[in-house]
């Protein structure tokens, strides 16, 4: 519990430093002030449609400056916005919708197929277009002036590899500790500008808008990532800190070719798994310094981060958890495992979800005395640096030894011929699994070429069994692999 | 209430950042895992003389790297340390020691004929000598590995104008949002380094130990506070941020002639009133970034802060509640004043002290639905900025009038020839009460030259009717005036 009241974040940062730039997107910078102006008024046509404070509303918006003011005008009226992400089908939508008994659906004319799909199979549903909103009226809106931290504040769902999707409640009190956390570890300095190119809807990109609230810090948004793009705003915007994932990172390293990034650049904050140490090593060398991170939907972003100094001491390491967190490693008997012992990964910190909405066995199951089971393998090492082996639902098993995907991954990517690679367990009659590896290629390679790199940097048992040359691996918006979609081509 | 659960404060940062530098002290740099492994085998030595969480104990101790050590050993051991101001007189040690029931005396040899007269008076005290117990042998301490925000980590007495002092409960949580709130205003960087010369047992002195810990920042601690002394080590320990009261601030001013601090120095904060705009100016133009604050024991230090952009266009301004806080002034009925109208200063934040303590019925009477009521008179202006205006119990009514002391003295400091001036009420027939000034001159000047100078500034009730000439003016350890001291003067 975190029964803390504090003012209303957007309200006291308009407050404490209302002519900072807040926001920047397509040419135009606005205030925290204007951030405040813009976002009051929407929360008057929100108010206006019959939003009230406690309830949830569905959010299915594109990256977009918009969709930074609906946000902030839902928690001016103190409603819980169910972020949606808009790659979901209008089914998958409709499921969420349900899921949170939420009663309206903010949205905008590029998703209009499947808002009106969602309209046949959910007639009750108000669905309330942004373009028509931000010509209606404007009723006074009930303002909530303070907040209680533990207070729900969003609902993102995870993933999840098998079953449903659950709703993972998200408190202000997870997003202000997230912030203060990061703040701790990263620094914090009036210059600082955070470039997000990773989706809104995604608490990568969620957890960029709270520190800019925080923190009273510039963020740029853009509609999407294009490492050219990225380069020129990080120069021309003065950008500090941008979130990644290794694909994002790998295609900036290479766009940037003798060039190096400004020197206000300071942090290239990369989540969605390790980086290859020859990635890095381009990375060391262009002074671009990577801060590499692990978290989750369930942490309201980074909960763990490896400062650029360990990069390669402590190569594939996601780091320590930072200051008001902690983690540890546990056996399948929930004993403490011993450094260097790999078990399923636990979170315990005020940036811990609460839980899993309506799903109160499940929660129970998942958090046992502030600790969150994440489901992911790792170990610390003696030093207590985190080492992230694989998503437990992942683990291939292979003649009873145990395969981590990722750890193969990281090979076939270190490879100079291959852009990307992704590794399930294929069904074997003598071995019960064997690793298969699909393989993106930058130059040409062949299967033996692959094969004999493999047998020179892993033990016989991790060599994929079978390797398939495709032209992308699928990803979710995350950029984590998606490993069913993989046991779909198998098939 | 603050009920959350983090990893003790120096157990994490030791773990996260062993090898920064976290004290200096008399030429000697302890790195926070030395730092921990002092504190520990401290710890050890005081579980050997029977200290148990939960206890209180009293530290009557210098400013000296050892005391920083015994206040850590007290974390590490989940005692709640009674601070005692080292300038206290054996018998007001006493009373607190009896107010809060402490069972045990952390001290050194220099306060010997101290704690000797309170071992008369209290004889089941059990003292504990620091160059005793550092030679002791160690016992294998029971840390306390997790608090709780909720829990006392210190109780610190304040002065009080009448009556006894009360001991304010200042909770790890109190702690920890005073230093969040300044980091979210001064921002945070890893050359960061703070300069300790305010003693450690007074609020300002020991909120500097708890940024340190918790920002894995460096810490200066010298003895005592010399112009020459704070200069030099700025220059030579790459100090960033300093503590100051005017009057420091003043002497280190004048000591710089012509030169100024070096570049990486980025905030001098100032407490215990506001300074006089001549003062200001000279800063300005010797570029010492000036950032003006409100704060007292029962706010664990500042809760109010003016940025140096604001220095002159509000001019005598403490600035706005820092992010987590929150204040208002209230007239005499409870009502919310009227922008410019002054009243009482309400504040309210994670910051703000829990109570008294043993004092129920004091605590319900200050502290209501969270807003601690300060008994200091001020007023915001239009944008929200706080101008303190005085000490209630300072405030002299003349002739209906409310005069504020603290107004007169700035004005009277402004003046090239006065260095410090103090004022207080003075009975009179006529009007009650008229103002009487106390002056110190920095060059000749005369009683009559004083007054034409304040017919200049001031309205005709505000002019001292009385005017004496003194050495310096008294002041406790914070550097308030102590204006009973004053009175006796008088008398």
């Amino acid at each position: 519990m975190n029964d803390q009241v504090m003012q209303n974040f957007l309200i006291k940062r308009a407050f404490l430093t209302p002519d900072r730039p807040a926001i920047h997107f397509a040419g135009i910078t606005y205030t925290f002030s204007e951030a405040y102006n813009r976002a009051h008024t929407i929360a008057g046509q929100l108010a206006g449609c019959g939003l009230k404070k406690g309830q949830y509303a569905g959010a299915l918006l594109s990256n977009h400056v918009d969709t930074v003011f609906v946000y902030l005008a839902c928690h001016l009226l103190g409603v819980k916005a169910v972020i949606l992400n808009n790659r979901l089908t209008a089914a998958e939508i409709a499921w969420q919708m349900k899921d949170s008994q939420s009663a309206f659906l903010i949205t905008e004319s590029r998703f209009s197929s499947k808002y009106r799909e969602l309209e046949e199979t959910l007639p009750n549903i108000t669905i309330i277009n942004k373009e028509v909103l931000f010509e209606s009226s404007v009723s006074p809106p009930l303002i909530v002036d303070e907040i209680n931290l533990n207070e729900v504040c969003t609902i993102m769902y995870t993933s999840g590899t098998t079953g449903h999707p659950k709703g993972v409640l998200q408190t202000y009190g997870n997003h202000w500790w997230s912030a203060i956390g990061s703040a701790l570890n990263l620094g914090l300095t009036e210059e600082d500008c955070w470039l997000c190119t990773v989706p809104l809807f995604h608490i990568s990109g969620y957890s960029i808008l709270m520190r800019s609230i925080i923190y009273g810090m510039k963020m740029v948004v853009l509609e999407s990532f294009d490492e050219k793009e990225a380069i020129n705003i990080i120069r021309n915007e003065k950008v500090t800190i941008m979130s990644v994932v290794s694909t994002m990172l790998t295609r900036m390293e290479e766009k940037l070719k003798e060039d190096k990034l400004p020197a206000q650049f300071r942090c290239m904050l990369l989540g969605g798994g390790p980086a290859s140490k020859a990635l890095l090593e381009k990375c060391q060398a262009k002074q671009i310094p990577v801060y590499q991170t692990y978290g989750m939907t369930e942490t309201s972003s980074q909960i763990v981060t490896l400062s650029p100094e360990y990069s390669f001491s402590k190569l594939g390491s996601a780091g320590k958890a930072l200051f008001p967190s902690q983690l540890k490693i546990v056996r399948t008997n929930g004993e403490k495992a011993s450094p260097t012992e790999a078990g399923e990964i636990l979170v315990k910190g005020p940036n811990v979800t609460k839980g899993y909405l309506n799903k109160k066995e499940e929660t129970k199951s998942k958090i046992v005395d502030g600790w969150l089971s994440t489901g992911d393998i790792g170990y610390l090492d003696e030093e207590g640096f985190l080492y992230v082996l694989d998503r437990r639902s992942d683990l291939i098993i292979s003649g009873g030894e145990n395969v981590y995907p990722a750890e193969i991954e990281g090979i076939l990517a270190s490879h100079p011929a291959i852009s990307d690679a992704g590794v399930i367990g294929l069904k074997d009659e003598q071995w019960g699994e064997v690793p298969a590896a699909f393989i993106v290629k930058r130059k040409e390679i062949n299967e033996v070429d692959i094969l004999q790199f493999c047998q020179q940097k892993l033990a016989k048992y991790k060599i994929p069994k079978k390797v398939m040359f495709i032209e992308e691996i699928p990803r979710n918006a995350a950029k984590k692999i998606l490993r069913r979609e993989l046991r779909k081509l198998l098939e």
